[in-house]
């Protein structure tokens, strides 16, 4: 997605070995327009999919979620990464461990929004090792629904999230892929959509 | 807000007394139409205050917000619960007590996204005992900003959050306020739009 990849070179900052912060527009500050846009792209791709679940995991997830879920016009779900106490019955849970915060989390969503009619398409800000995405998998075939495909903002393509996701079964589709870090800058693989 | 309060009598369950739980709609499975509509409600309310800014709390504040600043034309910020590993510089934080979740957490916003010229509206879903919406004030006003109003999605009337919020001199808009369970149903105060 070339509007997206132009954002990432104009207002990404790269830090360290592997980290890009997009926190200008995707991850803390967000811009509508292009979560807008990034849910266009990806409803279209999945116009004819019969889509009836967009499921994220909270937070950065949630505003390209909701926009595809809008464009596809489905209801959106956000997978919890802490239980609270409103949250009593029928509740599906993961395991996540996140390399960005260094903590293994509990995962979870209310099963009661998810059946096994369901075909669910995952949206989520990143992809690096994979396992937001594979939690969400376990949790939506624990509800006897099936996962199209997994809709990713940015790819961390020198990851291994998508070889894992792929080699599973599960198409993934990333708007914006990064191959490598050069001198400062972002080097992309050729985008999916 | 007519609309939110009828989907709350047909969707909302209570849970011993004084939670309402909005799961299917708003906290956990996400109706992007009722969103559109509230963002649409704020934004009216709020067209000629010069907002440059909405801000809100991860994880179900985002929605509302997302679409509250799109109809605004101005970006979003969530405030975050937990520090990462990308956040590392100029970070504004408060303490915040969560009656749900049992839990103090340090909130926080990186201070470029804030400066003295912007005037912001806080969104939130949920005014219960205001200590969120407390915390998203003390971190805007030690970026110098200025806090133009509240606007919550759902207050409970029958907590002092509002009051609190109003004596300190903040404007608080709700487009549901509960007044009160009775037999298993909600019983509304009127609302402020």
């Amino acid at each position: 997605m070339k509007l997206l990849e132009e954002r990432i070179l104009k207002d990404g900052h790269i830090l360290g070995d592997n980290i890009l912060k997009v926190d200008s527009f995707l991850t803390h500050q967000v811009d509508f327009s292009l979560m807008r846009e990034i849910g266009k792209v990806f409803a279209e791709k999945f116009a004819s999919a019969g889509i009836t679940k967009v499921v994220t995991i909270e937070a950065s997830g949630i505003a390209p979620a909701i926009f595809t879920a809008e464009s596809l016009n489905v209801p959106m779900i956000f997978a919890k990464k802490a239980k609270n106490i409103t949250m009593n019955e029928g509740i599906l849970t993961a395991e996540v461990y996140s390399f960005t915060k260094q903590v293994t989390s509990t995962v979870s969503i209310a099963g009661k929004f998810l059946s096994p009619e369901d075909k669910v398409l995952i949206i989520d800000d990143f992809l690096a090792n994979g396992q937001a995405a594979k939690g969400l998998i376990q949790i939506i075939e624990q509800a006897g629904a099936t996962v199209e495909a997994i809709g990713i903002v940015i790819e961390k393509s020198f990851q291994d999230g998508r070889d894992l996701l792929e080699k599973a079964g599960y198409p993934v589709l990333s708007l914006a892929r990064l191959d490598r870090f050069e001198n400062g800058q972002v080097i992309f693989k050729e985008a999916d959509l």
